[in-house]
C-alpha cells in the first residue's frame, strides 16, 4: 500500500463540511491524513481545559471510512494565552528582539513552561487516542526549525560546549579563537552568536547550529516518549534550518520530508534530489529498505505558480520510484483565513488527484539499489553560510546539478553513511570534511572504488579549520581550490585523473557545467 | 477665487527677510499661505511659555497685504523638550525599539501626554487668534501617519476591538484564528502585529490599520474640537499610510491632499488620477461640488528631478480642471538646514509662478460631473499588502493605469460612495470587496449601469476570508483570478460580457494591457 | 631603508612554526613586523594575570634575526572576560541594540572600563618592552572606527557640543532647528542621532561624527600617553569611518595607512590617490617630506580576486614613488580559523614578494615635490552622506576620478592644509566649503594661482547651511549645481574659465567625464 493524502484541518471549517470532505477523500483514494497540526488552541483552549470532542468526532468519521490518520502534536503554534502567561517562551533573535505571537513557529525550545506544556498536550493526546485504530502514525510538532538567541538557550550552549570539548582549551583550539582575541578563559564566557560589531567567528556559528539541531531534538524526544505507536516529525528543508536531519533520522520510525521546491524551473530535479536524500537519510539510519514519506508538497503548484495540468502523476512518481512510501500534500482544503489562505490545495484539483490516488491502491513502494553514492551533508550546507567566505557556492544548487547529471539511481547519503556496495562516489562542493571523512573516502578508493570529487571540497574540517592540500594524496594535484574556483578556466583541462589504492580518483578543480562532462567524470552510462 | 500659496516657514529665516517675502508673494498673485506647520518649538519653547508676539508679526504683514493665512497646529513635530520629559510619548516600531526625537512625525497618539500637549498648544491659537481676518483656514497636524505599536496602543488596540466584534468568538471568526492555533480566548491576547517568527494574519494587520486611524481620527477631532471656523488636515498618500482618507473626509471641513507623484515618469497622470480622486472622497463626505484643495506640492520638480519649463501652468490646469479650489506649494522658500534643504521652493522659480499665480486671479473653481466612476479603495490597497500573496499588485499603479485609459471626466470614488448617476463604473484589482459593495454593484448593474471590473477583484471579504466565485455570477464566468493573473493568456479572448438584470458586465480574466483594450472596455468616446 | 613586511601573528600557531617563519622572513628581506594587534586575550588572559614570556621569545626571535618590530597595543579587541565584566563597555547601536562580544572592534570608547583596562594594558607593555631595540615603532589598537550611541555617548556628545557651541542659541544656529521644531532648549536635550521617524537632521549626523573622531581620538592619546617612542596607529579608510585622519595625522609620529581598493577593477588607481592622500596628510601634520607608511594591505589579491602574478612589486612602486617609508601587508601567515582565514597572506606568494623584499633593501623614500594639489576632505565625505539628497555622489569615487586625470606628481591635500608653493588647485565635489576654505581658494586665485573646481562644489556650509552662489564671484556663472548635476549636458560649454585677481578659475557645472577634458581642465602636461 501506497500513502496518499495530506494535511487535513477540519477544525478550520464548519462541521456541516465534515461529511463531504470524507466522501470526497474516500473518492479520490486518500487513505492518511495528517490531523490536529496546528490545532493546539482549540484542543487545548486555556491552561486548565481541554477540549477534544470535535477530535473524537473527526477521528470517529475517518475510521468508519477506512481512512487512516496520522495525527499530530499541536506544539508548533502554542496559543495565545500560553504565550502570554510565558513571556520568556517567545524567541529571542540576534538583535535581542523578544518575538511575540501572532504567527506559528514562535517559541524557545529551552523554555521549561514550554517544554512541559508540550509534553502535556502530547501526553493527553497519547492517553486520549492510544489504541485508536485510525491512527497509523503520531507526528510530533511540525517543522522543527526556530532559532532562539535567548539567556536560557546560552546556558544550555555553554553545557553543550562544556560536554563537547571538556574544557576552554578545546574549546578554543577548536574554534581558533586566537583570532581577534577571542580566547575564552571560561564556558562560563561564552554567547550565542548575537549581535556584534562586525565579523563573527565561522566555527562559533557552526557549533550553535550543532547546539540548537540538539536543543530541538531534546524537545522532539520528550514527546516521542509519550507517544505510543510509530512516530515522526516532517522535516523542512531550507538553508536557515539548525536541524541535522541526518541524525535526526535515527529518532524517527518514518523519515518524513516536506518538498518544496525553491523554484518552478527546475522542481523535478529538485524533487528527485530530495528523494534520493531522504531515502538516504533513512538508509544510513537503518531504516528497512530505506522506506521514506513525502509528507507534504504542494498541489498543482510550485510557489504558487501553477503546473500544467497532468504534472501531479510525474510528481508521484518522482517520489514513488525513489522509494517513498506514500505521497502527502500539504493540504487537503485550504482554509478561508490566514497567512496561507492562497495556498494551494488538493480539493480545487481532485478532477486530476483523484484518478491518481486511486491508481495507487494497488501499488507497493518500491525497493531502491543503487551502485552510485553522492554525499550530501547538512553540516557542510551550514559551513557554506560562513561570513566572509572569497565565494558562496549555493551548496544544495551545485549538488543538485550534480546529481541531475548523474546515471540513475542514485543514493544521496550523509556523511556518516557507510560507502560498502558503491562502486562510483560522488563528491560535489564538500567544504567541510573531518578526519573520519577523508579516511573513508580514501578506504572507499583504496579498495577499488571510483570517487569524483568537486571543487571546494576538503578545504576546512569539522571545526572549520583550513586543510590546505588534504586531498592532494588523493587527487594528484596540488589543491588551492579557491584561486581555481574564481578564476576562470583558461583551455587546460579541468578534470584529472588519478590512481590511488585499487581505485581510481577523478577532481574538478573549477566549478564547470558538470552536464558537459559527465561523461569524463562518470563513465559510460551503465 | 482660487487659492495659489504654499507653506511659509518664516520662523526659519530671520525677520529682516520677512518683508521681502511679502513684497514677492503679492506679485506673485500669492493669496493663501500655511503657517506654522512645525513651530511647536518656536511658539512653546518649554512646557511653562508661549511666544506668540513672532507669529502675531508674521499674521499682520500677511493680513496688511491681503495674502490669506492657512494656520497650522504644529503637533506633528512635538519639541525636544516634550519629548525629552516624555519618553513614553515617542512611538515604537514593530521590533520594540523606541524611538527618539531628531526628525518629524516622531510621536505616539495614544500617549495621553501628547494628546493633552497637542489640544493645549491648538487651544493656545484658538484663543490668541480666533477671529483674525487673515486666518482662512485652520489646518491641524501635517500629514497624519505615524505607526506605533506600543502598550497604550495595543491596549487601545483591544479596545476597538471589542467595540467592533463585541465578543471573542467573533474576532476569531473574523480573523480565522484557527490557522496556525491563534484562537484569542479573550482580547487581552491580542497584541499588534510586532515583530513575530513568520507571516503574520492578514486580517490583523488590517485591522491594526484601521484601529490606527481612528487612533489618529481621534487625536484630530480632540484639536478639531477646540478650533474656530473651518479647519481641515492635509492627506498625505502612500502606501504604509495608515489613514482611511474616505472615512476621514468626512470630519474636515475641506479635503486637501499633499501630491507628491511616484516619479517623473507618468505625474501628470499620477497627478490626474489624485485629484479625481480627491473630488471623489469630498463629494462622498458630501462636500458641495466635490471642492478640494492641492495643499502642498514640489515647485518645478518630482522627487527632486526637474521639470521642463512651463511645465507649472500644465500641472496646475490639471488640478484646476478636476475640481480644485487651489493650487498650493511645499513650500515658499526653502530653509537653509535641515533634511529638506534641498527640496525645491517657489521663491527660486517665481519667473514661471508668477504669471501662473496672477493669471489665477479671475478664475473660479470647475464644477466636475462625470457619468463614469472609477472605485479605488484604501483598505483594499492594505489588503494588497498581506503578507504572502501569490501575486502583489501594485493596486495604486493598476488604478492609475486603468484610469488614465478612460475618457474624461472621471470619478474616482470610494466603495462608500453613491453610484446613482453614474452609466459607467470601472473596478479594478478590488481585491477585498464587502457584502456590502458587492450588493452594490449587483444594484448598479440590475438598473442599467455598465460595469467593468479586473482581475484581481472579489477575492476576499472585508476580513480578508477568501470568496471563491463570489462574482461569478455577476460576470457569467467560472472566476478563478489567481491562477490566471498568474498564466499568460493563450490567445483565448481576455474579456468577458455579461448581461446583468438591465445592465451589462465586462470583465477581465487577466491583468491585460488595457490601453490595448480601452474601446472594447469602455465602449466609444461619448 | 624601507620598511617591508606585514602583520605577524605568532600567537595564532605553534611555536614550533616560529623558526621557519623567521627564517623565512629573513630570507624574503622582511625587516618589520607589525606584532600583537590582537593578542590581548593571550597576553592578558584575566582581569588580574598578565602572560608575556611568548611574546619575549616572539620578540628575541626577531631581534636576533635583525627583524624590526611594530609593536602593537591589542585594545581593538577586548577579551571575553573582559566584555562578560563590563557589558556597558560593549557599543549599543543606533537601534538601541548593545552588541555583544564575538567578532573584533566591539567596544565603546566612552566606557571608563574600558578606557581604564586599555590604558592599563598598554602601560604592561611599555613597561616591559620599552628599550627594547627591536621595537621601531609602536602601534596603537587597530582601525578606529566604531561608532557607539549608548548613554555615555550621548552625554559625552553634549559635553562636545556644549564647547563647540557655548549656548543652545548657536547650537540651534548651526543645526537649523527652526526646521521640523527641532530647536534645543538646552544641551540636556540633545541625543545621538538615534533610530527616529524619519529623515533626521544632516547637521546633528556631521557633528556625531565630529564628536566621535574626538571620542576616539581620546582614547588613542590616553595609550600614546604611556607609550616610549615612536608612536602610531593605522588609519582604516571608508565611508563609515568616523575619524578625521588629516585631524588625527598631528597626534601620530608617522603616518600610517591600510590600503584595501574597493575593487580590482580600478585598484592602481585607487592605490596612488590613497598614497597621495596619505602624504598630503603627512605634510599637512608637519611630517617631514609627508614620509608615511602603508601599514596593510592584501597581498597577490584585491577583495580576495587574485591579482596577476608579479602585480606586487608594480604595486609597491605606486606606493614607493609616492613616498611610503615602507611596504607592509595583511598578513605574514593566516590564521588557520575566524573569519578573516581565506584572507590572502604572504607566505603563500613569497616566490614573489621575496625578491620584491630584498630589491628594497638599497632603497630610500622618495621625496616628492608637486606643483598641483587636489583637495579631499572627510568631513566633506561625511557630508555627501546625509539623508535626502537630490543626488549622491560617491565623493571619493569622483575625487579619485578627477585624480587619475591629473598629470603626476599631485598632492591630495585636506582643505586645512596651506596651498602655498601649487600652481595649480584642484576642487571635485567639495561639497562642503568653510568660510576658512572659501578664504583660502580666493586667496590663492587672486595671488596668480590656477584653480579647477567641479559640480557639486560650495553648496554647504560647514554646517551643512546651503550657500546659494556662494563660488559665483569666483567662477563668473550663476550656479545651481543641483539642477546641472542632475541635467544632461546640451551641448553648451560645461567647461567655463574666468579670470579672478592675477589667476584663472576653470569651472565644471556638470558631472563630465574628466578624461576627455583633462587637457581644457588642467592644461598641458608640464
Amino acid at each position: 500500500m501506497i500513502f496518499f493524502g495530506g494535511d487535513y484541518n477540519p477544525d478550520q471549517w464548519p462541521e456541516s463540511v465534515w461529511p463531504s470532505d470524507i466522501s470526497l477523500m474516500k473518492s479520490a483514494g486518500v487513505n492518511l491524513v495528517t490531523v490536529g497540526v496546528f490545532s493546539w488552541s482549540r484542543l487545548q483552549p486555556s491552561a486548565s481545559s481541554f477540549e477534544f470532542e470535535w477530535l473524537d468526532r473527526v477521528l470517529a468519521l475517518l475510521r468508519e471510512a477506512g481512512i487512516g490518520v496520522c495525527l499530530a502534536t499541536p506544539t508548533a503554534s502554542p496559543p495565545p494565552w500560553f504565550t502570554r502567561s510565558h513571556p520568556d517562551a517567545m524567541p529571542v533573535n540576534r538583535d535581542g528582539v523578544r518575538l511575540t505571537h501572532g504567527s506559528r513557529d514562535t517559541y524557545c525550545v529551552s523554555s521549561p513552561a514550554y517544554r512541559q506544556a508540550s509534553v502535556r498536550i502530547a501526553r493527553e493526546l497519547a492517553t486520549r487516542y492510544a489504541g485508536n485504530p485510525a491512527i497509523k502514525l503520531w507526528h510530533v510538532h511540525n517543522e522543527y526549525g526556530t532559532t532562539c538567541f535567548c539567556d536560557r538557550c546560552a546556558a544550555g550552549f555553554r553545557i553543550w560546549l562544556r560536554f563537547r570539548y571538556g574544557d576552554p582549551a578545546a574549546l578554543n583550539d577548536a574554534w581558533g579563537t586566537s583570532f581577534w582575541s577571542q580566547r575564552y578563559g571560561s564556558f562560563e564566557e561564552v554567547l550565542p552568536p548575537r549581535a556584534t560589531q562586525y565579523l563573527s567567528n565561522p566555527a562559533h556559528e557552526l557549533d550553535y547550529r550543532r547546539f540548537f539541531s540538539d536543543a530541538l531534538l531534546e524537545h522532539y524526544l520528550a514527546q516521542r516518549s509519550v507517544l505510543p505507536g510509530l512516530v515522526t516529525t516532517n522535516f523542512v528543508l531550507g538553508e536557515w534550518v539548525p536541524v541535522d536531519h541526518a541524525r535526526w533520522a535515527r529518532s524517527v520510525d518514518l523519515v518524513a520530508v516536506d518538498d518544496y521546491p525553491a523554484s518552478i524551473d527546475d522542481h523535478m530535479a529538485s524533487r528527485a534530489f530530495t528523494a534520493d536524500m531522504a531515502r538516504g537519510w533513512a538508509r544510513a539510519a537503518g531504516h528497512a529498505d530505506g522506506r521514506w514519506l513525502v509528507m507534504e508538497h504542494e498541489p498543482g503548484a510550485v510557489r504558487a505558480r501553477a503546473l500544467r495540468p497532468g504534472t501531479s502523476a510525474a510528481i508521484a512518481e518522482a517520489y514513488l520510484s525513489r522509494g517513498a512510501t506514500g505521497v502527502m500534500y500539504f493540504q487537503w482544503r485550504a482554509g478561508r483565513s490566514g497567512a496561507e489562505q492562497w495556498h494551494p490545495a488538493m480539493v480545487p484539483l481532485l478532477d486530476e488527484l483523484a484518478p491518481l490516488g486511486r491508481s495507487l491502491a494497488t501499488r507497493s513502494p518500491a525497493t531502491v539499489t543503487a551502485s552510485t553514492a553522492l554525499i550530501y551533508d547538512e553540516e557542510c550546507l551550514w559551513a557554506w553560510q560562513s561570513p566572509h567566505l572569497p565565494a558562496r557556492l549555493d551548496y544544495r544548487a551545485v549538488t543538485q546539478r550534480w546529481h541531475s547529471c548523474l546515471y540513475r539511481p542514485v543514493d544521496v547519503v550523509p556523511v556518516t553513511a557507510s560507502l560498502d556496495g558503491y562502486s562510483l562516489v560522488v563528491v560535489p562542493a564538500l567544504y567541510l570534511m573531518s578526519a573520519e571523512t577523508h579516511a573513508a573516502l580514501r578506504a572507499f578508493v583504496a579498495a577499488g572504488g571510483t570517487l569524483v570529487i568537486g571543487a571546494g571540497s576538503g578545504l576546512v574540517d569539522e571545526c572549520l579549520r583550513t586543510t590546505p592540500g588534504s586531498l592532494d594524496d588523493l587527487t594528484g594535484t596540488r589543491g588551492d581550490f579557491w584561486s581555481m574556483l574564481l578564476s576562470a578556466t583558461d583551455g587546460e583541462p579541468a578534470v584529472t585523473t588519478h590512481a590511488y589504492g585499487a581505485g581510481v580518483v577523478r577532481s574538478v578543480a573549477t566549478d564547470l557545467d558538470v552536464s558537459e562532462h559527465a561523461k569524463t567524470l562518470f563513465g559510460e552510462p551503465p
